[in-house]
């Protein structure tokens, strides 16, 4: 089959705040192949991920994304990693591209699988879908108390493992240890703690290993994200400081070889993915490969809807011991009405994908009608992108 | 004073081509505070960079490049230096920013200069500018007769160093020999000669590597890109098999510590930095200073206008030991009719440095008329972008 079309929606809550929540909006992607649609979701910033797909070529390593992708054959995987090796090189100078392609290749994954009639995962190679320990992902409170009310409310809700992360974390060593203490008593001295400091340290090694001794003391599994992104000299410097706890980092790679320098030269302890910026399920399988050979433990990174959740769980969903996962649970109604089912704990507690073809999601039409964003793009007076209706 | 406004001028040849000659379009950005104007150039993709500015919030950490530029108070460098560090932070989740920003912290220098009666070179430190041998960046012939033919005429415009790149090169090896033999020939025996893979090995080491001895026979001095760009590991194992010739990368960079990693990682010994991909030139002189530390060559990388070469070459203008710079002679047109004035070899052969305030280039206001593309960006029905008039 050839690629017919691919449509973007972008949706958006009414009121959008700067907090640091990634389900506030969306960009949802459609994809059509021969009779058959396939759906997933970009992170992050839908307009310039939606310019990027329509953008004028700017030369021939400056091509717009969908140049690489309409028209093209779609018969199996092979295909969809041609077009992302396709993609990488004739828009190597086009920098949003990975994060348009990611939620395209996403999509292209679960119209294979539902022409197929299997799960996505058995296409990645997976005979099975392991069961998953989620941890909620939460944001700080603003007061210690505030942190341990969430983290009993957390608690209540069944959770067995816990991330809190961002502000006011990083603001002052004092504090950033009262929430830790508060974090653990919370949820209780059974229950799995993480900490994702939101890149608040930027390159300071020393302020990032000032808190080492209270996420020991409060035996945090990991400490995510210290630092930029891109600074992996840090990130290997504060891994080699720790004792207990483990560095963890990876969802901002826009590509697998970001994730396993960060293996490699930032010696993290767990790579965290998302599948909506790194390209796809393609890369993330690779690195999932990559890690498992190194000695580390992948998990996936979604902060938006249970379409990213699913996408995001695909790529290691065959690596028994790699048990837990992100499991977003602040999400915002878009997120959550966006999708006809959704993904919840099961009776043990823990996260099974769902048995079904493709990514085993249903788009609910309604909300991409409720939530549009409507965008015209006009380049010399001709309109090159308007919002697609359902 | 405060920065009053930034305008983007997207602007593009008649007919672009699939030629990787990034000339063939350019968006140019205007920046104005207390009654002053500066301008810089962003490298590449016009439309995505500039919906990187206008588009709405996602998150907090996924804000539009305008909210950390527009209204700031901009009295000196360490201005410029802040709102970098803010858009890092707050678009740490919008991948095209970096490339909207490094046109803007260009048009900020050039302003800054022009404000305070000296070249920027002045500003980020330096005392002079040195002169710099330029090497004339060419595309390979499709034959190597073609490029033969192309390297004497470039022997005969005067230049003492020449870049070959891209196709046909990495099709054949026998066909690959041919090409270097050719331009050996064709730019004579004195001259430097440089060669630019343009990524077509992808991290094949083997493939480039038995490339090594024809070019260390014919003395290349580098060899640029012969894999992805963020393929540390390829780059580095080639860099441990060279003997005489020493690998280049780094244009792709789009922070300074991708190139940092070059350096460590990948063992480069020519480090080529794109001030309009990178963030500007305050990431482009830390990466000059760190290669300094480390022994290795910096080099701009500029394949557009001459307003980009003045701000590619300021952050390494007092560095009398990196005595070559890239030096585009193949332009289109409209990066010609951009400036009112351009940087040519003196009677020497060599580039100096406009002796003026900011980046000492003039912008042609015709040719923001005669060569604009028209964009308009309407998000719900309200128009958010729409291409200024001069």
């Amino acid at each position: 089959m050839k690629v017919d079309s691919v449509d973007f929606f972008y949706l958006a809550m009414p009121k959008v705040t700067t907090a640091a929540d990634g389900s506030q909006d969306a960009l949802v992607v459609r994809v059509t192949a021969g009779g058959h649609q396939g759906w997933g979701e970009c992170e992050a910033s839908p307009l310039p991920s939606i310019a990027a797909f329509v953008t004028p070529m700017s030369h021939g390593a400056c091509r717009p994304v969908s140049d690489s992708v309409l028209g093209e054959t779609l018969d199996g995987p092979d295909d969809i990693n041609r077009m992302a090796a396709t993609i990488a090189y004739n828009s190597m100078d086009l920098l949003q591209a990975a994060h348009t392609w990611s939620g395209i290749e996403m999509a292209l994954w679960d119209l294979l699988g539902r022409a197929r009639g299997v799960p996505t995962y058995q296409l990645l190679g997976y005979a099975k879908a392991y069961p998953k320990v989620p941890y909620a992902s939460v944001l700080f409170g603003t007061t210690p108390q505030q942190t341990l009310e969430r983290a009993r409310e957390n608690r209540k809700a069944g959770f067995r493992a816990a991330k809190f992360g961002w502000a006011p974390f990083g603001e002052s060593l004092p504090g950033d240890i009262a929430h830790l203490d508060a974090a653990r008593e919370g949820i209780g001295a059974d229950s799995i703690l993480l900490i994702d400091a939101g890149q608040v340290f930027g390159e300071d090694v020393d302020a990032a290993a000032a808190r080492l001794d209270a996420m020991e003391r409060n035996r945090v599994t990991f400490f995510e994200e210290p630092f930029h992104g891109s600074a992996y000299e840090a990130y290997g410097n504060l891994s080699k400081r720790t004792r207990t706890v483990k560095t963890a980092g990876g969802e901002a790679a826009h590509n697998r070889h970001m994730a396993e320098h960060l293996i490699d030269f930032g010696g993290v302890g767990f790579i965290q993915i998302d599948c909506g910026r790194i390209g796809g399920l393609g890369p993330a399988k690779a690195v999932a490969d990559y890690a498992v050979k190194r000695g580390v433990t992948y998990i996936n990174h979604t902060f938006t809807s249970n379409l990213a959740l699913s996408a995001s769980l695909q790529p290691y969903a065959g690596l028994a011991d790699h048990t837990i996962c992100e499991y977003p649970t602040g999400l915002q109604q878009l997120a959550r009405d966006l999708t006809r089912n959704h993904i919840s704990p099961d009776g043990n507690g823990e996260i099974v994908l769902p048995d079904a073809p493709g990514l085993g999601i249903e788009i609910n039409p309604d909300a991409l009608t409720q939530y549009r964003v409507d965008v015209e793009i006009k380049v010399n007076g001709k309109t090159i992108f308007s919002t697609p209706s359902y």
